[in-house]
């Protein structure tokens, strides 16, 4: 049976943080470094700590997201040899939703409805793998964890981790020979 | 551990059927009788086939679908035992996604955003027990389905059957005993 990877939406597929970095230098005119992001959580990056979750919550701001390099063909390439299933914490954000299904239309329009998830908790999506770049979606996630690489979570050391969409492929290219 | 069920939204907690009767009245001036729902699909069950089909891609349909009776004290019942996630097939309506997360804050504030899920297939989600009017989603879901009664799935055979909220909180406080 073809097996299944949850892909989530903000850091992996859709670059939150050049996002969120140029958001900040058009509304304060001080470009933050993206070394400033390290270890941090999106709140605490940038000098004003309203800024983040207040664009987050602007509506435009998930639909204008700049697709992550590499992503578009990376999943072309997945969807050759397994069901893809884009899995998107958005629930707490409801502006976003039509904004999250607008974006993957455009960018992914050969993604059908059938295999987008808008939800809150991610415990009981069943793939049989989930790449995402936080840990409260993996930590207790029913499928085979795969840490996306995000500057908030570079001192993760407990999932494997892929450090860009190259890798993802790289890593699924060996799982396919396994199987 | 607390088990879990996944509640579809149409025809379970909202009674879309109804909506559909007044929503065509309104428009075309014949009142359908619900007798005329039974055992077809929506689409086919209105003088004008089109007119289902329409009315729920109209902005406002879902977010002004009456609540099915019996559902608010029902999920209240059921969420003292059990974990509930609402589980609707949305992203085939982009429109009906702010509209069912706003259908949700208004008549169930106490469900949590991260209990929502609005997907596509249902295959994916992986509950306990799933609450649905539709073959398509319980034939394969991963939990002990339970088909809610709706006048287009009245020919139905195969899956356990509710007639109403009374019924499913019925039946729960019956497996509560058998854990």
């Amino acid at each position: 049976m073809i097996k299944s990877i949850a892909v989530d939406m903000d850091n992996v597929l859709a670059d939150i943080e050049n996002h969120l970095i140029n958001w900040y230098e058009k509304e304060y005119g001080v470009t933050v470094d993206r070394s400033a992001l390290l270890g941090v959580s999106e709140d605490e990056a940038f000098p004003d700590k309203t800024a983040a979750r207040r664009f987050i919550h602007t509506p435009g701001f998930f639909r204008t997201v700049p697709l992550m390099p590499g992503a578009l063909e990376a999943i072309k390439i997945l969807m050759q040899s397994y069901e893809i299933y884009i899995v998107s914490a958005a629930t707490e954000f409801p502006i976003s939703l039509a904004e999250k299904h607008a974006w993957l239309a455009e960018y992914f329009p050969f993604i059908s409805w059938k295999n987008m998830i808008f939800c809150g908790s991610k415990s009981v999506i069943k793939t049989d793998y989930m790449i995402d770049d936080h840990c409260k979606n993996l930590d207790h996630c029913l499928g085979k964890p795969i840490l996306f690489h995000a500057s908030h979570n570079v001192n993760i050391k407990h999932h494997f981790r892929v450090n860009d969409w190259q890798e993802v492929v790289a890593y699924f290219e060996k799982e396919k020979q396994s199987i």
